[in-house]
């Protein structure tokens, strides 16, 4: 027997298996398959676990690597690779797909088509043989070890002795097979039909391979260990839900009430299970109940399916549920741009105008439908939805499907969606505008709002125009304005940020035409964030570039800046005193900021 | 004929059914069920299609407000009952959870027990509508007519007309029933215990009813509209995964692998379907295929499956699965704590030592191993994996026992977990250390970084002793301590943030003990939030305080202040020129800040 190496006990998930194994390695009932002299000779204390994760990761505990014959686990692969020949409905029209209620050498057809109950059963496993694609009896076995090698993602071979012993004891899936041919649901030659049957029931796997075997169905058919597509996502589909429904023979309901995961078992001691879209486990352990399935693979999955929660059946407890979408106001969040006093103003006295609401966790149909009524019960002020999915994780297609049904709505009733997402993972760009950030989002909301009501952030607004002076009459005005230097910026040229200390450097940079921004670049592997933006009006100081976090300033468009220093500042008092006044009174309130920690 | 109001086609979920429901209205294949005269004589045309949230939100299509007789999709929720009266094992002695692969009034009972094959057969039904608790006949179809109104959120009624036909033509129902009491599985007054079951069978309801039982087993027993328990969570569990293998009886197989959700559907033609966390839908349509399922009403569940994905056995397409973790080591995040230079190289000289990964999304198994296999394959030298859970939606069970193992298995490796998590919604805390946000969780490692290498951070600097004054020596010193104004606040303590203009306020604050935070309230109904810390030997200037975004800046210890105007610079300058050099060479150089937008 087999033994893990120590070191594998330091990792959590193989503690698990460690566990559920230790806990079930005494349970010593049931008898070992003897129907072959290969599998009654088998050491029945041998017990192996494994889990294949969707990105390629194999987790084992005990005899993991030992090789056993498929038998029946194999019927599900062969069912898929049934179905990338021939598609569903032409593999159906030769095998059902419904629970027989019977053991797994039922000899029960169906009345008038002859067709056999399931794929999982002898007589199903036999027909889907035959319909894999070749002209020989060799190329169509090929193909299958071919196959079944794809989903393990390592070469497989066959246990030449246990195959002689099927052929040779095999009598009653000899009397199926011609069964089944007189009924005209097998076609072709019975032998031949048969001898890939049971070389494919001869295949030997390992836990470990049983594990990626159901990973591959579990992740939409594509082998998570070599990356290769075996068979396409709504084959896995099918396989999956005709596991869940026979894949246990006649213990399929206790199963599915009891484990709550798509399962096939086979009578060398084998049970692979799969998760969709979490794993694939494989167990290997030959002593057998009376229905044929491994006693400690039962037990084993029950124990996983009840300590982890993974029962498909199973509700998340409320507390568990996704957060509800947040609205934000009446505490408006404001855009990263600099906003001049009438701009502000405006905004303010606007502030129901734009609506934001925030989303985390998954999306998915609960998520999206509770956005749609929150949207649809927005009142008519509102103008602008804007939705920030930059905390979402995965986004169902219904949800997705559904916030484009909401969009649509929206445009009806003059109200415009505007998504913030970074991913642009939605595909909903013909229906809603996209931004990458929530900062980027608003101020589009913001200037269309502002331009709606004359007030165009873009128009140019000379130095001696701006609010900055106050009262000063035109004289005083171009006094001051004369203090400053003149900075150009073309569009898409950078600068350093002004620094704060020494205290002797630019104390007011104020932007006349185009759009200034301020970036933080993070790490190497993220895009460089936008910390804010400024247009025609704004003036800003330099505690409105935080030294860390201020990377580059970037000109977006052409831009004229006007520059005042602290020696500017210090000549200007004493040539022109009142102008200080005015100075110290500016409403230099910095930018509205967004701060995306305000809304955790 | 009922027809929704106009009114409803405005959202984008009910626009959705409706487009179901017109898709299928001129499907008219079947025939109503015509073995009483009362089902014989409806409306064909009759279609209704609801669906309910699991918040208790009933959207509706076409004949929603029908009333029709339940007839067996009264099974699953009477299965319940009898579930919450004796629990799963003493019911599974009375009848079998396993699909017959016969129609839905089947004969076959199990050999040697004679118990039914399940509970949503008429056989099995008969057996667990006996067995829900009750004294007399009458107190046992209150309960019951009690549970199924508990379900669907209003008080039902029964239909006498159609339970006088069904106790007058149940022929079939009648021979189960003794065939049972003959084999031993059905106790007591073979004619009461029938009665009870007709009548169960007679209790009207609309489409908008099946929705909302249907959403309390999704929900896990809780009815989304009244709020009220109604059946344990496990119970809730139990029915859909027997509804998924027997629900549609000898074409429940094909149910599984064409939509994919567990159901039930009854002779007056409803279909229920259920699906786990999501919701729960009612579909009405008379005609009926020949298994007795409507067919108005499969098609409808073919099309809600397909067109959006909400198949059992779909695997998450690769491209919508959620984000891996991620680590942001090389370019390491800082906590919101203002540091010295020596605390800022010592920490700069260990950035490899704190490492923090951030998940985003659901968090369940394949997150978490993903979250623990990069936690396992650290290196050496790291001392602190801080978990950022600010992002993540629901936590699954499993997803929480492996963080749990994760940080058990980190400190036998002398490696401390520390978790970001708002909501402490992980229960994690005896394994982990939680903070509310990443900025606290951060500084707490650098701090005890900071103290194993003897640089406590909490020591006192007084301000002659302080970074600030470079080489300046003992006499100097004392002097430019003497420029600044002292500021004593106790523990608790706030005041107003200090504002960059007019541009004559204080320029410096340094901290000689204790800790000064700067917070940030956002909206109302969220927890103020703490943008950046103080402590000994942090000298701040107006940039530290960007003046949108600080609302107060609170002592969280008691904690001494000096603070120098831009005045008191002045004066200093003149008096000691030189201290002004010390001072414009100073390492102001602003605080470590996190920036949560950098690691979107």
């Amino acid at each position: 027997m087999g033994h893990e190496p120590e070191a594998s006990a330091h990792d959590p998930l193989t503690a698990l298996l460690d566990g559920v194994r230790l806990r079930l390695r005494d349970l010593n009932d049931g008898e070992p398959a003897s129907y072959i002299p290969e599998l009654g000779r088998v050491d029945p204390r041998l017990f192996g676990l494994s889990l294949c994760t969707l990105d390629g990761q194999v987790y084992g505990s005990g005899d993991r690597a030992v090789r056993f014959t498929a038998q029946s686990v194999s019927k599900p692969f062969v069912f898929a690779l049934a179905l990338a020949d021939h598609g569903l409905e032409n593999v159906l029209a030769r095998v059902g797909a419904e629970p027989s209620g019977e053991a797994f050498n039922s000899i029960r057809l169906e009345p008038g088509t002859g067709r056999p109950p399931n794929p999982m059963v002898n007589a199903g496993a036999i027909v889907t043989s035959s319909l894999v694609a070749g002209d020989t009896q060799k190329a169509r076995f090929d193909r299958i070890l071919d196959g079944l090698s794809a989903f393990a993602g390592r070469p497989l071979t066959v246990d030449e002795a246990v195959y002689a012993s099927e052929c040779a004891t095999g009598d009653r899936n000899r009397a199926l097979a011609y069964l089944m041919h007189n009924a005209g649901s097998l076609t072709g030659d019975v032998e031949a039909e048969l001898a890939v049957y049971f070389r494919q029931c001869s295949v030997l796997v390992t836990c470990d391979d049983l594990a990626v075997m159901h990973a591959t169905l579990a992740g939409g058919g594509i082998n998570p260990v070599t990356g290769e597509r075996v068979v396409a996502s709504r084959h896995a589909q099918h396989v999956l839900a005709v596991m869940a429904t026979c894949g246990m023979y006649d213990a399929s309901g206790q199963w599915m009430l009891r484990v709550g995961m798509p399962a096939k078992s086979g009578v060398s001691g084998g049970i692979g299970v799969a998760l969709p879209s979490q794993f694939g486990i494989g167990v290997f352990s030959p002593p057998l109940e009376e229905k044929g399935n491994s006693v400690r693979g039962i037990a084993a999955c029950h124990l996983i399916s009840d300590q982890f929660g993974l029962h498909l059946m199973r509700a998340t407890a409320p507390e568990r549920r996704p957060l509800p979408p947040r609205s934000l106001h009446p505490a408006p969040l404001r855009s990263l741009r600099h906003r001049t006093r009438a701009q502000r103003a405006a905004l303010d006295a606007r502030a129901e105008r734009i609506r934001v609401h925030v989303l985390q966790g998954d999306l998915d149909f609960a998520t999206a439908e509770q956005t749609l009524r929150a949207a649809l019960e927005l009142p008519d002020a509102v103008g602008w939805f804007v939705l920030d999915l930059t905390r979402v994780g995965r986004i169902e297609p219904v949800a997705a499907d559904l916030l484009r049904g909401l969009a649509a709505e929206l445009r009806t009733r003059d109200l415009r969606m505007v998504l913030a997402d970074p991913d642009e993972r939605q595909a909903m760009t013909r229906t809603a505008d996209e931004f990458p950030d929530l900062g980027r989002a608003l101020e589009a909301c913001e200037d269309e709002l502002l331009t709606g009501i004359g007030l165009d952030p873009d128009i140019p607004v000379p130095l001696a125009d701006c609010d900055l002076f106050g009262e000063a009459d035109p004289g005083l005005r171009a006094a001051l304005a004369e203090a400053f230097d003149t900075l150009d910026l073309a569009a898409g040229e950078s600068v350093a940020p002004p620094q704060t200390v020494p205290l002797d450097r630019i104390v007011l940079w104020y932007v006349e035409s185009g759009r200034l921004a301020v970036c933080a670049d993070a790490a190497d592997t993220v895009t460089t964030r936008r910390t804010w933006s400024a247009g025609p009006g704004a003036a800003l100081t330099p505690a409105d570039f935080p030294p860390r976090r201020t990377r580059k300033v970037v000109a977006e468009r052409d831009t004229r800046c006007r520059t005042l220093t602290a020696a500017g500042f210090r000549r200007l008092r004493e040539r022109e005193p009142d102008a200080v006044a005015f100075l110290e009174r500016a409403p230099l309130e910095g930018a509205e900021t967004v701060d995306r920690g305000d809304v955790t």
